[in-house]
């Protein structure tokens, strides 16, 4: 299929070309209907791969190559190896150039690094997070958190490989509590010297990608103290191997072993001895320590500066938001695909068996899914480019990360949840070829697997997310004048009314007019989908501020066990907040086409991510009165109707996605099935015509009857 | 922990030495207050044990022994190799013999057998599957659908292994679609011979254990077609490799290779071109061919025979369900020992970190998991029981086997998922250390996975169960008198007016009298919670009756498109079905316990289950006006309220799975964190009591400031 096709051809060229990647030309590929409208789909592959699509498709080129493919059967050792190999490759592409500012050489482009890494995923997940590792954390961490001087001493081999290096920050005692690690870097005046130290068995550092074999050196967060003095969380570069790969005196480590996937990192643990490295080794921006053992920072409070440091790591939750959807649109791919050309049962026809995404249940759990990597894939330009502002400086404020920080961890475990449970359903969607290595399905699972709890938790950054809402709504509360206050409570009356009115009696029920087919249209409508969205997510955040109003009086106990009370609610809140997100960057992603027929189909899919959402909580939007019983009624008919409006665009819409199939890999959605069904089909196309074919017992026995 | 113990004391013994399995002994144990009801460990353990405990008891014995747990680094060359050694000692231990009857030498104790197998899932769910191919699938078929001839001539070599088997059924191209099946078996008059022949690709047997390396025959579904007639589907047995392992002439074999999990068995594909076999080598129970080639059946219509054969092989529905709940069980162990255990973040109190379980939000990801798996082990049993009563022939009518396979129908798909979810969530819920393989649930869900899938696909399973529902439901109104559908259509009147009555002016309004805390009363009463269930599982199946009811008069395509069009609601109607079944059979199981305490705790977590199932479902009891807006707002804050009582009682609860070190094997669970834990709160209480210890610098502005 690709031999006719340059590497380098966009999805624009094959499509004018005429080749169709997601379906075998031998199978019958279910197309709209004449006149329908119809997704272009070299366009929306285009603003799918986004801005910085020329980064994304070195990377995919680069995913073509079978060396970098995640195996299907090797023991750990054997696939570190590989992707050690791998490693190597990478860096003498200089692949991470992007990520280094002018004065290192480099064109201090940002999105364009991030976006190149994402793309890896298509090959081998290990080979992302490895790469991950090694730029995204451990050089990045001297970058964002040294100076010049650690620039210029460290970077260079950093880059090339030449210094392979771990970061090691969690602990095994503390993973989302970074304030509370336990290691400890002490100054020792006389000597100038940190001393590096590992005080009980929690506190060794834990999970740390490389850290079993390949790493020379770390970037180890401990306590900063001098003067007897605890100044907090701060990051040191400590060498941890010879050039042999020997321990180095006082570092201990210990191998993770086999992981429920990644398998291509060697994972593993460090401790530290007493062990010394010179003053000039902590990473000095925010906070120094002169020879006297004077402490000083730009930062003057100590929790603010430990999150500004913290803050500098965000690339990792980017790149995994954007990795996550492209694992999820590779799942969908493979199982729409097959979907579209297995078939199973015969009740339509007694000739023909129905193609299994000609079933409701089949759409139903695929199409949604489908809908909501769309709005990923949205999301995630926008997160991109807030991240590119940012560290790139043209937009580097305060407000400015805080923002992108607060966005990522909104993102972040939407996208990992999504990936995984998309790939989970697309695996069982698949049936037995589901369950088989070489259709990548469970691998790709495996391997996302972690996702949803390294680079922050997704409970915890939630928590955050929903931390950061309260906080705005208070200052919201704060900054409103003495007319805003009365609106305000006039607002939070009627929100009340709304809750202990009966909710058939609202606005709704007089524009519905007892009309299903009006109160359908209205849920389509993107304004009304707006609404709903935006309500719910302001509303639980008062919800919750409502109820905590109390804790500020409390001990800290109390308001402890209070906020706890509300745990759940406050994590319903920042999802809510995640999904609005989602559904505006979907809504601005489709208002950008121009084609008529794109911004068609792209609208269904949009309002089914939007229905979905909607059906998801629909009990709490019947009960806080925002949907009247009779449009509650009608969301899941509009689903469905949404879900057959859909069927005839499903392969254009994975189409969209530009896999090749060096990317896919999967016998099932290479053509393979394809090929099968339309063989068995001649077979029992010819015993039909021919007069010497068995006839059955059945039909044998009903024509004796006189049927 | 386990020197001091006798393998073969039960949970009874280790209760009253004061041993308890879940809980560091260093580590700290929340229980329930004095004088708090508590649950009776030992008896809850001997209850879930069941009434084939001796079996139970004798396999999990065998479960501790290193050689039979699953690897967590191997090829699977090595894993095949390691199973198959297994797969030798189970045979020399002659563990199968319960599933005999009398004639053939064994107890005729299907329960017993299907018990036994069941627990190998905690070594490793590859020698379970493997022992269920040789055994549950090859061996049975052989048992259950041949004659005299075929159990003396093959059964002793196959529970010897001798004759190592594959059960060939599923074809590339059909899989839950049995009955299409392509693969022929002809007879040959002049040799009195079958041919067995594989038409096209599809036609390959597929996905088939041990039919890549070890099966020496296959039991071979294939349509036996005699005299120009084609009689559906039929089983033969074939031989298909030699002494020495080579495949026979006409015999063709293709290796699955690796997979998502199950590593351990060598899945392959079989391909037959013209084999050979003797006549008699059809397994003629429900169907045979006289020399002559005249067929005869037992069982005149086509459609039951067929139905009737597939009926014998529930045996490996009931034993995944069973499993199934035993893997989730595990996993929760691990899950909740870990959580007990696990510290983070200081928020209540400024020297203490807080426990993982005494979050809501961790309660509210584990609890109803929990409550779940109770009600997976209650109703498992029952289906055991339904099981064994059939298949010793004590109650084997055709209506108890319909039964029992609707029973599996349901009971397969819920708790196959139920395993997969409880699984990820337990992953998910350790964070970086659920990852790591040796702590098990990573390899848990990769061999679990498959499950959902295999055995009857869930959604196909559910379609099945919905079938049955709806064939009841119009018997049911066939056969009720005149007196009777009067009350039937003034009963439907009331569903349907309370379907456009708004809700809050319901029966409900009345009895509520607009008190919370009688509105909670009362969503905890059993037969609101019973009424609740069952009034759904009605009501669903009832209004997919009235939805199709014009499919009768339709043309077949039209028809099959109007049962399309419902299909989502038919699986939900079985659903609804099946979680009924369950709260059912976890409430009947509470009742057979006289202890208070025991009886308190289990009617909290069986209340926990059903208001989980009606918050999961309540826009629809919302809707359909079956809860008032009240009662609805009340169910998340009274499931929140049963969290926080069951707490104290989560080890208790997961004490009672009985399981031993040998089988938990996650480090994790077995004290590792709560010595670490203990390590580093002693330095920490140690550094407080010392004048020497750095200050931290907040605490030094504080001090500075003069707070």
């Amino acid at each position: 299929m690709t031999s006719t096709t340059s590497h380098r051809s966009s999805a624009a060229e094959r499509a004018s070309s005429g080749e169709r990647r997601t379906a075998d030309p031998t199978g019958p590929i279910p197309v709209p209907a004449a006149g329908a409208p119809r997704l272009d789909v070299p366009a929306v592959a285009e603003a799918l791969l986004g801005d910085w699509a020329q980064a994304r498709r070195a990377s995919r080129e680069r995913a073509r190559d079978p060396r970098t493919h995640r195996p299907l059967d090797m023991t750990v050792a054997q696939h570190r190896d590989q992707v050690r190999a791998q490693m190597r490759r990478l860096a003498d592409a200089r692949v991470s150039l992007p990520m280094l500012p002018e004065s290192l050489g480099g064109p201090n482009d940002n999105g364009a690094n991030v976006a190149a890494f994402e793309e890896l995923v298509l090959a081998d997940p290990s080979l992302q997070i490895k790469a991950g590792v090694q730029w995204g954390l451990f050089t990045a961490a001297i970058l964002q958190l040294g100076t010049e001087q650690h620039h210029r001493a460290w970077i260079p081999d950093a880059m090339s490989l030449a210094l392979p290096g771990a970061f090691a920050m969690t602990e095994i005692g503390h993973g989302s509590d970074v304030q509370s690690l336990a290691t400890t870097a002490t100054y020792d005046i006389d000597a100038e010297e940190w001393v590096i130290h590992t005080p009980f068995r929690a506190a060794w550092k834990e999970f740390l990608g490389s850290a079993a074999i390949d790493a020379r050196a770390a970037t180890v967060f401990a306590r900063l103290i001098t003067q007897g003095v605890d100044h907090g969380v701060h990051c040191f570069f400590v060498p941890v191997r010879d050039e042999d790969g020997k321990l180095l005196p006082g570092v201990r480590s210990e191998d993770d072993g086999p992981k429920g996937g990644l398998n291509g990192i060697d994972n593993g643990r460090l401790a530290f001895d007493q062990v010394r490295v010179p003053r000039t080794n902590l990473l000095n921006r925010y906070g120094d320590v002169a020879p006297d053992g004077t402490y000083s920072s730009p930062i003057e409070s100590p929790g603010r500066r430990f999150f500004t440091m913290l803050g500098t790591l965000v690339q990792g939750r980017v790149s995994l938001d954007g990795s996550s959807v492209r694992a999820a649109q590779l799942a969908l791919h493979i199982a729409i695909t097959y979907a579209s050309q297995r078939r199973q049962f015969t009740a339509a026809s007694p000739t023909e068996e129905t193609v299994l995404l000609d079933y409701q249940s089949h759409l139903a759990r695929l199409l949604p899914k489908l809908a909501a990597t769309y709005a990923g894939a949205f999301a995630h330009e926008e997160l991109l480019h807030a991240f590119d502002d940012v560290f790139s400086g043209r937009g580097d404020t305060p407000e400015a990360r805080e923002d992108l920080e607060t966005l990522a961890a909104a993102l972040k475990p939407t996208s990992t949840r999504l990936a995984l449970d998309t790939i989970q359903e697309c695996r069982e969607a698949c049936g037995g070829a589901g369950f088989i290595a070489e259709n990548r399905l469970v691998g790709l699972h495996q391997d996302l697997d972690v996702y949803a709890t390294f680079e922050g938790d997704n409970t915890i950054l939630l928590q955050l997310v929903a931390k950061r809402l309260l906080t705005d709504y208070r200052h919201e509360l704060k900054s409103i004048d003495r007319a805003g206050i009365g609106r305000f409570i006039a607002q939070r009356a009627d929100v009340l009314a709304r809750r202990h009115t009966p909710w058939h009696r609202l606005v709704q029920t007089a524009s519905d007019a007892g009309s299903a087919q009006r109160s359908s249209q209205t849920l389509r409508d993107a304004e009304f989908q707006e609404a709903l969205l935006a309500d719910r997510a302001r509303i639980k955040v008062e919800e919750v501020a409502l109820a905590l109003r109390a804790a500020g009086r409390m001990s800290p106990a109390d308001a402890a066990a209070l906020v706890n009370k509300h745990q759940v609610e406050m994590l319903d809140a920042a999802r809510a907040h995640a999904d609005l997100v989602l559904w505006r960057a979907f809504s601005a992603g489709v208002a950008r086409f121009e084609d008529p027929g794109t911004r068609a189909v792209l609208t269904d899919l949009r309002d089914l991510f939007g229905l979905t959402l909607v059906a998801e909580d629909l009990a709490w939007f019947l009960l806080d009165g925002m949907l009247s019983a009779q449009r509650g009624r009608q969301v899941s008919a509009d689903i469905r109707r949404l879900l057959w409006r859909l069927r005839p665009h499903a392969l254009d819409l994975v189409a969209a996605f530009d896999l090749a199939p060096e990317h896919v890999r999967a016998p099932i959605a290479l053509g393979g099935e394809a090929r099968r069904q339309e063989e068995a089909a001649a077979h029992l196309r010819a015993q039909r015509a021919s007069t010497s074919a068995p006839i059955s017992e059945k039909a044998l026995r009903d024509a004796r009857r006189g049927r």
